[in-house]
């Protein structure tokens, strides 16, 4: 131990305080609910065989060990890179990275950052892409505001938004993404009853969403964009585009990002990330910022933490930059396609065909991401309490209910009978296995 | 580029938005200053030939780019553990490193974690202290709640106190740290106007602070502790100490910290980083949290980031494991030493004999940090419109104004004629020219 030491103190005890005071906590913090989360920790803690196709992890053995030994030895191997990689950054963000990702997220929709009105002074690194969406709803929503998500929604954001005291309403999902259709009617609700003032955001992750593993389609991307602009009053209503699964495109051709269509840089937040298509560990997140929000979401950057980790943003321009990202991002895409297919396969066998211990039972097939997200017949339910989890965890596997991914209101009650299934971290046979326990569990039920 | 590109979208022209709609903001968010770093930054654009003081930055040439380079070829050479870094992490922490940090925060104190009733799940690994700082922030303080600070203060921490909704008082200080008599003055009268269940926090730096280069002396502290306690009615009054600089310590005896007298882990929330005595860079903070706080401070921290950056928490653990952390803040105490020894000989040459340029100047004989607190005589403005950093900025030197470093209230008006000097950054030559420039500088006064 090098530090100095201080002999024990010989510190006379103090008296006892005079009222038997508690720690006590903000009215926000007695207010968030216990994130999902806890419930599947608990459960792999009680349960070491269980086979988990819940937790949204990525692949480890494909995590890019190689491209970071080396682009950390060309980074540290230059001395007066590597002391500005270790050095206080600024709180926007390393400006080469910026630079970087803003060329290659507009080149993605074969659009120059002109077209876009964007410049890296839009573009801001954040710790993940969770803190982006963090930043915004303290930048922009005041207790009470509306926002309206998918339903089924990310159950992570929905719990920041609820967290931020945003009321959240949900619009139905289809084949197709968000309903737009029944936007509309949200909306022209909303403006009927004179709450159209307060909707602040419409959030939607359009590339194989999590959780169901489904894209917007082109015509309601159109739709999406032209309602904002049509229902926005005297504030503007902010598409949040969370695209970070965008890169992890198995088949079918691209489409085009909501905020190409955003031309003049006024309407869409574009959120996206390092941690699905590169590595989580290097907690990279990074926005696209309608004009005018960038400053004042910078002060509250400034205050949780005056600019996210120097040293792997450093890294990361040196990933794009050496092509080791794209490079990477290929493979996984080999090796993700692989094993959703080893899944689809596997649940076409248990589940597909006559004899099936659920017949009924449907399942998206989503050209990208990490998720497939299944419907059970009316009667199952799926919840942490029902019969499914109960027979499931004692065949050993472990699934998200549906019902986290939904908040209370609008559509009715929330769905019961759904099920989220992610294949990023289990190899292709604790997926084949989990399928098969899934199917004896359902087996189980009719019993 | 190697993602899929879709052709340019041919999207027809959207009708124009119904209303000029404006981008809005939260409440919150309109009440944000602008960071006093906003001026610093428009100052140094301006002014290329300036040699700042004012920057609260490391020096660069010392950072360890070696201790570094070889930590991170050990981690990233062994594949497994390389992969765990570079996977997601938990909300709280990398384990092995809260349990070094723990170990090797008591014995500074010639304690056991037995000792102060702490265990690694009382320690969180925050994005830099300054989120640890915001996020106990966002879970005990509630609007219009009461903090009280050192005058002077950290100017960021005061500024996102403010931004959360705190009233801030503040307590003088001397040469032994906050006044702590002054304080019970303070705690009293909130006794008595019924205010005091309002107070939650008292925010100490009390290691060569952060802008006075004071220390708090060991009877105060214990004055301090006893204070709390004694006061304390419904709810605590915790201590947030602040030791971001306890290991930078060029001389004399090491102090016990605030913490080690809360043997029950009830009343000191410790705060500390890896950004002075190791390298910014890896953006690494962690915090020993009373009982209790933990679970609802990892909630908010869900929220932001599910974690701090993994990779660097596995670097840590590899630098602390190996040694490599200890021996290069060892090197920084010679360096730093050796730089705080050119900024008083600078002073003492320049304002400490007859024919000073300013006669009546004092300032501060830190035992370490990386500041040093002047006071002008009276009739000097050292403010950011003044004639000091009028003349200052024509010479080529800037300081942080010490008006920065106190909110209104308590104790009378801001004082106007102090300044911060801060020897982080400058090179032995540049400290000593920007005391020359500074005394220039000082002599245009008069005329």
């Amino acid at each position: 131990m090098a530090t100095t030491q201080s002999s024990r103190p010989v510190t006379p005890a103090p008296p006892p305080p005079l009222f038997p005071a508690t720690l006590g906590q903000s009215d926000r913090a007695r207010q968030i609910a216990d994130p999902p989360i806890s419930y599947f920790i608990r459960q792999a803690v009680e349960n070491p065989n269980l086979i988990s196709l819940a937790a949204g992890l990525v692949d480890a053995e494909s995590l890019p060990v190689a491209e970071v030994t080396s682009a950390m030895a060309e980074l540290l191997g230059d001395p007066e890179a590597a002391r500005a990689a270790l050095q206080y950054g600024t709180t926007q963000g390393y400006l080469p990275l910026r630079e970087k990702l803003l060329a290659r997220t507009v080149a993605m929709d074969g659009l120059s950052s002109e077209d876009l009105s964007l410049t890296p002074e839009d573009v801001v690194v954040t710790s993940g892409s969770q803190q982006l969406l963090y930043l915004v709803g303290e930048t922009l929503l005041d207790p009470g505001d509306l926002v309206i998500t998918e339903a089924p929604s990310y159950f992570v954001y929905q719990g920041t938004l609820a967290s931020q005291g945003a009321r959240i309403l949900s619009v139905p999902m289809d084949e197709e993404g968000m309903d737009t259709a029944a936007l509309e009617t949200v909306l022209a609700r909303l403006q009927r009853t004179g709450e159209l003032d307060r909707l602040r955001l419409v959030y939607v992750c359009d590339y194989f969403q999590n959780p169901s593993g489904r894209t917007l389609s082109l015509a309601r991307r159109r739709h999406l964009f032209d309602l904002v602009r049509r229902f926005s009053r005297q504030r503007r209503i902010l598409i949040v585009e969370d695209a970070a699964y965008r890169e992890l495109r198995y088949q079918g051709a691209d489409l085009p990002s909501l905020k190409s269509l955003d031309r003049e840089n006024e309407w869409v937040i574009l959120a996206m990330t390092f941690s699905k298509a590169f590595a989580p560990g290097l907690k990279t997140g990074y926005g696209f910022l309608p004009r005018g929000l960038i400053d004042p979401l910078l002060r509250f950057k400034g205050n949780h933490d005056f600019g996210s980790n120097n040293l792997a943003q450093h890294l990361a321009a040196r990933l794009l930059e050496t092509g080791a990202y794209d490079r990477h991002v290929d493979q996984l895409r080999q090796i993700y396609r692989a094993k959703r297919d080893v899944l689809q396969t596997a649940l076409a066998e248990q589940f597909g065909r006559p004899g099936s211990p659920c017949p009924g039972l449907r399942w998206t097939h989503p050209n990208g991401g990490l998720f497939i997200w299944l419907t059970f017949p009316p009667g199952v339910d799926t919840g942490p309490e029902g019969c499914l989890m109960q027979a499931a965890l004692e065949e050993g596997v472990l699934y998200v209910p549906g019902e986290f991914c939904y908040v209370n209101g609008e559509g009715g009650p929330i769905p019961t009978r759904e099920i989220r299934l992610c294949y990023g971290v289990a190899s292709p046979d604790q997926i084949q296995e989990a399928v098969r326990r899934l199917a004896r569990a359902a087996a189980r039920l009719g019993k």
